[in-house]
């Protein structure tokens, strides 16, 4: 038996016995396409389109502003961060859906120096994504802070040189470039021991991970609901505050919509009781319905059964590399215990390849500067698809498709 | 004949003449209401429900991250704020539709704050919508600022008082409890005179006046998409920073969206040219590009007849109240030049009055502690419509049906 044949029964093995199985019909993923680009932009859950139908001419159309309350409009920040939560660990009544995952990062970090004063000191990872450290270096612009970034291996030598003059840890719990999961309890832990907060960004492991926020003593966190959360184009973000701090969580973003009385119009701010005072303005409910609607694509769902069949799914594409003699770098750890929902591959073509993957119907993503990143969204994929995907990578290689002209033009979003 | 025959032969040829008459089809208002909260949250254009559910199922659930590019998804802030820029009165580039009013306000006077270094003094006006309120006082705890409180009549000479410590004034341009409209031309030049910044708040001005930013050099502004701009619930909102100060534009949320360079994903934030630094995380696009359709309802309209629309509107609610004998009191200016789109009325039971109203299918809102607040939305009401809702109010008034006991039961969002 070929090694190919090998590996198509050992993925109708490993599918036959998922305990996902049956959760793609949850999702309505085009024919013809293997979607690995669910960490950038979840597929379209299939109970989505009737929902924000009936938002848009029902709810806004037939009744007006009266939705606002025979809807519940209002209430769907914190519904909606309630089903967020039950997804990352966390209590209800600490997690509300709000802004963008930049916007949430600003409120985190400035209310976590307020919350340390006399702290000058933030740790963050060099190789975040973008925007957390250009957030952080704005706040710490405004407040005085000293921001030093360190690797995941010199964070805890980092956290107990700086002690007691770090005021906070700002991390992502998987690197949305390497797929590398970060040691979330020891090194929010850690902090603790330091007498510093702990803040995570989620945006790579919320839906992926069971994440354990309260369980891990986790401080503050917000993620991204437009992922593996399958929310829909620039669906808004969340943000957790721990219960034991929302009575000193002092925001910058005092909008009408934290406050502890809006409709009594009052001049001057007093913050809401609760995880409420992190809601600023009115949010976009086209966008917060939307993504209301697709968290039911995980009903009924443990996250440690996703967690495994996400860990599954990663490592048997690696073991497809292998099998099928494949020999790129591959960024991503081998430990299942330090691999996010994604496989990264290094190739000096790496755009060009992704294109002709695409152009194959194999979707995934490039990062600068030469990162092939394949998620691997547990809810819709299948080990059958992981082969595929795998054949299809070893053809465009082997053939050198990636080399066609075609594929070589960049795109403005890329 | 009686006075509401001649009401009613003036309304029919007020809207037999209007050079606005067939936009209501522009609309899909539900058969037995009259709307007159569209300065709370606009009717659905008829254009939106097709593009919404194009966006859901082809854009995102066929296309999927592919639609960055082949729908320019990337573009929809800057593309949709030319949009608004041209109902304003902005030239091309300096209008970016983006995240909440309460948050642009953030950023709005941050900057403003950063490019008048030196000048500790912000003017605003004690009863603005308290967002408004809130996030300046969180401005000036941040950066050590004076929020000085006035009124529309103490306003210029604030102005000249503060002078050379005045870093910018702080206004809207309808009050949104009163309707007045406020001197944006007047306060803006003395403002300038001061060297001070004009930061207006458009949110109950934007799609009922010309406004005229770049005629009156206002320096920045902000604005609802969702009001009169009809963008639905929780639209993302506005903002306007003049080409001349677009380099100089220093503000703190800095995202990566904001980066002029985004996809080069550097650690470092350098910001983008134009209006596009303004940008900080991914939009909302099911909200955004529902608001671009809904834009779509001014085509061809010119806005000096929009605002001659709206004077009539509100002109002639006011010859009705007098002509049908109602004689309560009238907060907003009679003055046609002095008032926005909306016309303010007191009763001590005001909350059951509109109550009442709504259960006739004439929907205003409430504003406390005791403002019926009827908005006038020029595209989809005519006079006929204006005359119906003072008869209704009339006879609300006249059969003390506000006195039933349900309508004295406040919801939760009123």
């Amino acid at each position: 038996m070929s090694q190919h044949a090998d590996l198509a029964a050992r993925a109708g093995d490993l599918d036959a016995t998922s305990p996902l199985s049956g959760t793609r019909e949850r999702f309505l993923v085009p024919e013809g396409v293997i979607y690995l680009d669910g960490n950038s932009l979840g597929a379209l859950p299939a109970a989505v389109p009737d929902v924000v139908q009936d938002v848009v001419t029902r709810q806004w159309g037939q009744r007006l502003i009266r939705s606002w309350n025979e809807f519940d409009w209002w209430g769907a920040p914190e519904r909606t961060g309630d089903r967020i939560g039950a997804l990352v660990g966390a209590a209800p009544g600490q997690v509300v859906v709000t802004d963008s995952t930049s916007v949430n990062l600003f409120k985190v970090f400035v209310a976590a120096g307020r919350m340390r004063p006399g702290r000058p000191v933030v740790l963050t990872d060099g190789g975040s994504f973008p925007t957390d450290l250009h957030i952080l270096s704005s706040v710490a612009r405004l407040m005085d802070l000293e921001v030093v970034r360190v690797t995941h291996e010199q964070a805890a030598g980092a956290i107990a040189e700086h002690a007691d003059r770090l005021a906070c840890i700002a991390f992502s719990q998987v690197d949305y470039r390497s797929g590398e999961l970060w040691d979330l309890p020891g090194l929010t832990r850690a902090a603790h021991d330091a007498g510093a907060l702990a803040c995570w960004d989620l945006c790579h492991s919320a839906g992926v991970h069971p994440v354990g926020l309260d369980e891990h003593g986790v401080d503050l966190a917000v993620g991204c609901g437009y992922k593996y959360l399958n929310g829909g184009p620039g669906a808004p973000a969340f943000l957790y505050v721990a219960a034991r701090h929302q009575d000193a969580f002092d925001h910058p973003l005092t909008g009408w919509q934290g406050h502890a009385a809006p409709f009594a119009m009052s001049p001057d701010y007093a913050p809401a009781h609760g995880i409420t005072r992190a809601r600023v303005g009115t949010a976009p409910l086209l966008s917060l319905l939307g993504l209301e609607a697709a968290l039911t694509a995980y009903d009924g769902l443990s996250m440690a059964d996703v967690r495994a069949h996400s860990q599954s799914l990663t490592g048997f594409f690696l073991e497809c590399l292998d099998g099928l003699g494949l020999d790129l770098p591959v960024v991503t750890p081998r430990d299942p215990e330090r691999r996010g929902s994604q496989v990264s591959l290094r190739h000096p073509e790496a755009y060009a390849v992704v294109q002709a993957l695409i152009a194959r119907g194999v979707i995934g993503d490039f990062r600068e500067p030469d990162v092939v990143r394949l998620g691997f969204a547990p809810l819709y994929l299948s080990h059958a698809d992981v082969l595929a995907s795998a054949q299809h990578l070893l053809e465009v290689l082997r053939d050198k498709e990636f080399e066609r002209p075609e594929f070589a033009a960049r795109a403005a979003v890329t």
